[in-house]
């Protein structure tokens, strides 16, 4: 069961592959009669239309582009990204569309794998995630005008489609939280400074710090890597003013941080409470088991393939914003030392 | 930008499309003239011949599929999968190769997935991972003559590429580790039981229990996920007889069993040595942090794709044998406790 092509019909029939192309096209340009023997040998050749051919007419690629703008090694380690990409199959799969990915090193490389990708009709339309505050691939997008949902807040004209949550709230309700068990030293580790939501989760925390009073925020800055997580706590808690609480900007970096704690002597949560910013398995995987903002990343996934599909479908882009994370209190949080 | 079609070329130019395709293409069925007026026009236009039609003539797809049979919310867990298709990336790439990833319920499904992508010429060829003892996938691949690798032992005919490790070796000693610390309780949990390599490694330490005149093997099959990995532990751990050692065919499971120790008062390693089947960054993120069997997988994903790149270009299919899973002792392992 090869695959049957049109230059072997036409070859076995003795036309052009243009002639075999109308007869199984039921365009104008063949007899009657050749049209007849044209789908008689197709037929028993086994031919089916490919996708390629449809293609050509319909110009739908059936699949959506992802391309991940990242170090390949760091994408084992988060869970967040095979979450959101199971997210995405549950509702491409149903379509019968693919998920088309690719994995490159910066923005520059993403950019020139989009250009490629839409150039050869490879993709319908494309997921944006870890967008930049400054992001090189939406003028390309849209100077393409290629459908596009970014995993992020809305921009620009309202021509790309978003799915996005509300981090600012989040990281406010966070900072709420600790102030109420009575933590006055709270400080942050961010993830990249260069993307969007790294950004607002900063400038949320920061407003928040001031709002409660309790000074000048201290926000360390990572690459969100388990190793730039560990040595931002060791550097939080060798200060003498150590905070009593820290927030992390993902799972990993919290974990990371409780064995720095456990190093140098630090009770959690007695001395440190200690909160991440993503939810996963993770987190209840270790001792203790750590307080996360939750929200539900397959949800994240699914939506944003929603809206991308209809874009593909012809229908107007659209802002869809997930239900806030919320707080889920596990074991490393508590009341803040005395004193 | 947008992408221009043959059917506007050919309606600028008052021609048909089968017209423009042959002027296009340089075959003849058009004259001198018109062919240099229709390019004239393509050109204006900003016509690139896309995949799909270089597809039609040269019946390539620029794209190997990946269809992962599990339930979506398994895969955010495990760091494999994503550190597996990382390495996929990096060959493929190189070689603007794109990965189109569908995740389905079942091999059923699995099965489905690939018969549409390849009458419809998605995929010029497939990685197959999970593989079943008895794999319905496997006649459907033969039957199609799709090109595929196994990310596991070669089989049959030889018609399939293969890259896989030595798991027998890699199990076997990791059991004359445990024995030369002193242990004759050892015990394994493993993975599901329809996988090929659950079964080889299962089969691998029994041989080698027996080999060293430890008694009946005791394993305990599991889902592979840190609940079953728990719940197997918590048994193993009740029994009067407990083992001083267990076996863990992954990393999750064996990071469950940690706390299912703390819960119940087993000191690891003073009581229960735990050794996990998979090293990953999970493994050094606990406390005490994981002695693993560990090996590049990375690295499997970039030979797995290779291989498969070779056969799509026309090459033979090969097997590949990556280096053996070796011990990477942490402090999870111990010598066993007296008595």
């Amino acid at each position: 069961m090869k695959r049957v092509t049109i230059g072997e019909i036409a070859e076995r029939a003795g036309v052009s592959t243009g002639a075999v192309s109308y007869a199984l096209n039921g365009r104008p340009g063949v007899s009657e009669e050749t049209r007849r023997r044209i789908l008689e040998i197709a037929d028993r050749l086994g031919w089916r239309p490919s996708l390629a051919a449809r293609s050509l007419s319909g110009s739908r690629a059936h699949s959506v582009g992802l391309v991940l703008a990242r170090p390949a090694d760091t994408l084992g380690v988060e869970p967040f990204f095979m979450r959101f990409i199971s997210g995405l199959e549950r509702e491409l799969s149903g379509q019968r569309t693919g998920l088309l990915l690719q994995v490159v090193a910066d923005h520059a490389a993403a950019v020139e794998a989009i250009r490629l990708w839409w150039a050869e009709r490879r993709v319908d339309g494309l997921v944006l995630t870890d967008l930049y505050a400054q992001d090189a691939r939406l003028p390309v997008v849209a100077e393409l005008g290629v459908p596009a949902v970014l995993a992020g807040r809305p921009r620009g004209d309202g021509a790309l489609g978003a799915v996005w949550a509300d981090d600012a709230a989040a990281v406010d309700s966070s900072v709420d939280y600790l102030v109420a068990l009575g933590h006055r030293r709270i400080a942050r580790v961010a993830g990249l400074p260069a993307l969007d939501h790294t950004q607002v989760r900063v400038a949320a925390f920061r407003a928040a710090v001031l709002r409660h009073g309790l000074g000048e925020p201290r926000v360390v800055e990572t690459d969100y890597t388990p190793e730039e997580g560990a040595r931002a706590t060791r550097a939080l808690l060798s200060r003498p003013d150590r905070p009593t609480a820290i927030l992390y900007d993902n799972d990993v970096m919290a974990v990371a941080a409780l064995n720095v704690a456990q190093e140098m002597g630090v009770a959690v949560p007695g001395e440190l409470s200690v909160l991440a910013g993503d939810d996963s398995q993770l987190c209840v995987l270790v001792r203790p088991a750590l307080t996360a903002l939750s929200w539900d990343i397959q949800a994240y996934g699914l939506h944003t393939a929603r809206v991308l599909l209809e874009m593909v479908d012809g229908r107007p882009a659209r802002s869809h914003q997930e239900r806030t994370p919320v707080l889920t209190v596990r074991g490393s949080t508590a009341a803040a030392p005395a004193g």
